[in-house]
């Protein structure tokens, strides 16, 4: 007789298992599929995401979980936290009704192809329709997720669960407060030209051999991974043994595939490190988005844009490039990778104005959702927050309001995810350190097998095990905190500034 | 109110998305994915397939089969013949109990490591017990599918149906009177080192290149395709518009590559030339596995290995390989692709001794169905057939009774596909010259437009749709007929010994 418990381990499994295998008809479909295959494919995809959620939705998954009296298993046993998420998940996911879904799923793929059209003619008002539509949805699925104090709350929270719009607004304001005299103070010194050597001909083979390099020394398993090219760079997984990520070249600036592979490495990192106990469970991924880019950012920017990391790599990076970096010494590169410049993408900002374009987003999100902000107006208040915090003016849409995909995905909530990362990762790694002061030893020898087992042992192995406010608090001892970070950015653009 | 033919039509485009998406999982599992992936791939796998036949053998198909009235469809419309597969295939599966299905899938995932690490170890008692029980299954299975006069009937028309042992057999006799004769006189000749061009230096990208020239020729899409490369090259689809080829270079000979991308881009053409109206139905493929193979043949043999291809492409080739081919000439090179030679191994055999190894294992295969034929008197009787078809005698079981990969995996009535693939080819290709008898000319100048729009028009477009001897008839005016093959091999290879 096998047990609820049991049961639903199975039903959840064969659910997950339809979900990697939507995951890696996505992979492909970024990219291997030859053009002709779109269509068919996006069949394919609504097919089997469209099975995962009914079978979750099911009147199977809400029997199991009454049958399972959770007071019996131990309180942070594996067992009883799976249930504890999955109910949440199950609760979510039945407050949507199927035409919902339906409606947001084609309005979505109605609004991807008329923002592209808008950002390549650089015209908000073709987009601005379908905007109104998104807006209009987001607005309807905040009702229908319910929500205490505001809407944005609900939207948040399909991100980041526990998260407020009050909590991240006061994060902001403590950054703000910390940084936006840093950046300008910076930017009143008019220096140009600082980041000169990270372009020019960088062959794409050796950019790809340099990143694996590195990735190989972080820890990445190759046996259950792999690299690829596409578009945009993105890490995804079918599991914990099969993370992949993909990384664009461009073989006259060095930055974006450097530092875009490690960043990737870094959610890969988290993934391939969750344990194996939770293999085929709603468990098997990382707590959050934003626990995710606390991992993703830390490798990237703690580690990677760190002075002791290029002790180690530098000379490595220039045998891979003895023509362009030959002759330039580690100091310059070092201020070069560091370089602090107001600019209109978000992509390519540096560490410190990051969160500005984050920040930016945030306050327009919220006066769109609210309605305080109609969406014809949006062009106007992104530019003037844009001179308010950095100082300049886009030129057109396309490098002001239109840059971004994710609105015209229905993601509204989901930018802040992006700072919150940024923060928890100096929490985390500040606390790895303190733990284990040869950490930054370490990283001078290329070393980084005390910071991963740390991270393995800390945050990665637990999946989506606890919340993420849950998670912090375990592993740091304290709450979510900003001033870790700020005093970071002070410190190290002091000092390069 | 949608119809029951349009409910029906919706739920067999979910069925159809579903195989489609394991055929993914496969050809990922083949190229890409990193060897730590294995386990959690055949749970997707199986999660997937296993949703795909829960859904065809539902009640909700055969209430919709018996909802709509076939009687009402004109009888060589689509639907009607979409109606009557479906049936077919619906009555099929309905035969095999969920508990067969489970237990002839686990048999085959123990049998295929035992054949391989039998092979490996070229020892045959290692597999022995596990094709013992291969066969015990492959008799159930031939009851539970029922059959009027042998069981081999019932698993023959798993692959191809409507064929007969006793047809397979009369087709194996007119050719082993035709060709068996000449394969003994040309072995008595003695010749050695006629393919010695096709040995030395060829850098894969030259032959990869050279490949990707042809397939083009031939009118390959590769907006709706690709190539990559693995341990054993295929053909594999998602849909029509998604039809792949793989391929395995070897540095050091020309033949397996070169003719093995003629091959699969005949698969490839077959499916890319299913008319779009029958997407995401179960007609969309090839009508049969002979009629495939009939496909690949044409273009690899009657094609690629005829004289008026050369005139055109072995300048090219020569170009692509000058310090190999630069002084051999093209009677040389024609010459050396048509070598005659008796062979251990299957799948590099020649266009006529291949049939024999296919004789050889179909009345095998017969014998041990029957039980006249014990398992483990089966390497005796292999090697007694190899003595009497093609006199030698194989060193070992791994150049024997082992080679094949096809009844570790159960498998059985599969190997005569191959040969009516050899019949079916010439028997296409004559009508097709001899409607259109500029199909020669155009060869010559590496032009293939009259060719495969002939077989579009006449084959490709119908799909499933029409019943592999029906297809033949239909095409040819005749059932399917032996002599044609005969008289092209006695024309062709009399001529060159």
């Amino acid at each position: 007789m096998t047990s609820a418990l049991e049961q639903l381990r199975v039903h959840l499994a064969t659910i997950r298992d339809l979900h990697d295998t939507v995951s890696l008809l996505a992979w492909d479909q970024r990219t291997y599929m030859p053009l002709g295959g779109a269509n068919t494919r996006a069949e394919q995809m609504a097919t089997v995401s469209r099975i995962a959620h009914e079978l979750f939705t099911s009147g199977t998954t809400g029997h199991l979980l009454e049958s399972i009296n959770v007071a019996d298993l131990p309180p942070d046993s594996d067992d009883a936290r799976l249930i504890e998420v999955v109910g949440y998940d199950f609760e979510k996911a039945s407050k949507l009704p199927a035409e919902f879904v339906a409606r947001q799923s084609r309005l979505r793929g109605l609004a991807n192809p008329a923002w592209q059209h808008a950002r390549a003619e650089s015209d908000f008002a073709l987009f601005q329709p379908h905007l109104e539509a998104i807006m209009d949805l987001a607005r309807e699925h905040a009702q229908l997720l319910g929500y205490t104090d505001h809407p944005y709350d609900a939207l948040l929270n399909d991100y980041e669960r526990g998260l407020t719009k009050d909590q991240v607004a006061a994060l902001f304001e403590e950054l703000k407060e910390g940084t936006l005299p840093l950046v300008r103070r910076i930017a009143a010194q008019g220096q140009t030209g600082r980041d000169a050597c990270m372009h020019g001909d960088f062959p794409e083979d050796q950019q790809e051999a340099f990143g694996k390099l590195v990735a190989s020394h972080f820890g990445y398993d190759w046996s259950r991974g792999r690299q690829d090219r596409t578009a945009h760079p993105f890490c995804i997984n079918f599991g914990r043994n099969d993370v992949r990520i993909t990384t664009r070249f461009n073989p006259q600036w060095l930055a974006p595939a450097l530092f875009g592979t490690l960043h990737e490495t870094g959610h890969a990192l988290y993934e391939q490190g969750v344990k194996p106990e939770l293999s085929r469970t709603p468990l098997e991924r990382g707590a959050s988005l934003g626990i995710h880019e606390s991992q993703s950012r830390m490798w990237e920017n703690l580690v990677g844009r760190s002075r002791p990391f290029w002790q180690f790599f530098y000379p490595k990076l220039q045998q891979h490039f003895p023509e362009r970096l030959g002759q330039v010494d580690l100091d310059t590169f070092y201020r070069a990778i560091n370089t602090v410049q107001p600019s209109f993408i978000r992509v390519e900002a540096d560490e410190i104005t990051y969160n500005l374009h984050i920040l930016l987003r945030f306050e327009l999100e919220v006066a769109l959702i609210e309605g305080s902000l109609a969406v014809k107006d949006l062009p106007e208040a992104w530019n003037a927050k844009m001179q308010e915090y950095l100082g300049i003016t886009p030129p057109d849409d396309a490098h002001g309001v239109l840059q971004d995909i994710h609105w015209s995905g229905g993601m509204l909530g989901y930018f802040p995810t992006y700072t919150l990362g940024n923060v928890l990762s100096v929490q985390f790694f500040n606390h790895a350190v303190a733990q284990h002061p040869q950490i930054v030893d370490e990283m001078a020898r290329g070393e980084f097998g005390t910071l991963l087992g740390w991270l393995r042992d800390n945050i990665h192995q637990h999946g989506r095990k606890f919340l993420p406010n849950e998670l912090v608090k375990r592993v740091t001892g304290r709450p979510m905190d900003a001033a870790p970070y700020v005093q970071y950015l002070q410190a190290k653009f002091g000092e390069l500034y």
